[in-house]
């Protein structure tokens, strides 16, 4: 899995049947030490996530292996909302009501 | 899923007979700024999605998984129409009868 | 999937039993435009593509889903021998009885 | 596989419910010098690696074959801890109590 | 599938119960030109290869369908032993009794 910040939606009427029901969100990549790796993804959520939060997403197969995603034409989605993460034993990230904290 | 935007058509005759009766859009895969990002794939047509229009497509054993694809040897698929994406709150693009209108 | 010219051939007789009646094909993988992208790939040949010829490739479990493959430890199979694409409104290849002709 | 030496955790309350009970470690990928590559990856712990662990991870669908994660949206699980590996000959890496032998 | 050389060999003796009995090998990954591309991988053999040998090898779930990994948590596997490959006419390499032969 990687971690990824949620950037924006996507809206998109025409599409695979399999997939009427799912909502889009635009995921920034973050790297492990929380900052944006440039690249991107759109992925279907299978939690609720909002714009704003840090979450892992997983892609291929595994993706489609969410109550939400199963058997849908999907290749990344959202399975969990990250509380907080350390590398080397120091935080380098935790979630708060105003959006998350990040280690300067 | 990545986003991408339908450059052309590919015609192919002699072919697995899996892939009898679908039809190949050559794809520009775009930034989430909505630029070229220099990359391209060779994608099945799930939605009839027209040269010049921007999408959705998904890959690996999840571009298996739309009605007109199950079982093909198939790695890349069209799954969605993009009508509209935005990213911090601002719109990066929206679909025109025109053609698409992007943020400047 | 990804476009790529027929480059060589490759043999092995010590293999995966699994492997066993198939031939390998040295894939130079071609960008958009229809020059080499630097990177290859050994597939097997599902359609019978000579050296030389331009192909469609896939990756994958979907490598898996022609006659020839299925269930094979093969993760990357010719499933299309290329007529022509366009990109833009321009044709950039067209297979012909000399081996194909590219737009200058 | 690749390899990754455990760099941290990570925590995540709200989550697809088919990971409950997984814990997540935050993975710094390794070359085959034992060097970091400087990407990484979020891994589930198949096989009780603490940080500091110089492991092996699978991803894609073969990270859903262990007993912990079958039938999981997950895409990369730590199948395996380094004991010793060794190129050309020469060892690189010994698994030792005090956490391990790099060759200099 | 790729080419690359057998570089070494990897030991493991805590990992997950569905990798028992299955020798682990570092690969370094060669180009079409078989020089060393930088990239390796570790592979579990399926095919009995040395150290030094040149081999082919399948990655994601097509590594799990030799009869050494089925529905094993093994995402690369050596599925052939390289005898010789040609590109453009002209031979790169072939396998010796001394090791192999390379086009200068």
């Amino acid at each position: 899995m990687q971690l990824a910040r949620v950037a924006g939606t996507l809206v998109a009427t025409r599409k695979d049947e399999g997939l009427s029901g799912l909502s889009f969100r635009v995921l920034e990549v973050l790297g492990v030490d929380g900052r944006k790796s440039g690249g991107y993804v759109v992925a279907v959520d299978g939690v609720g996530a909002g714009v704003g939060e840090v979450v892992l997403y997983a892609t291929g197969s595994s993706a489609r292996q969410t109550t939400a995603t199963r058997d849908r034409p999907c290749d990344a989605v959202i399975m969990a909302i990250v509380d907080s993460w350390e590398v080397g034993g120091e935080e380098v990230y935790r979630k708060t009501p105003a959006g998350g904290e990040w280690a300067s």
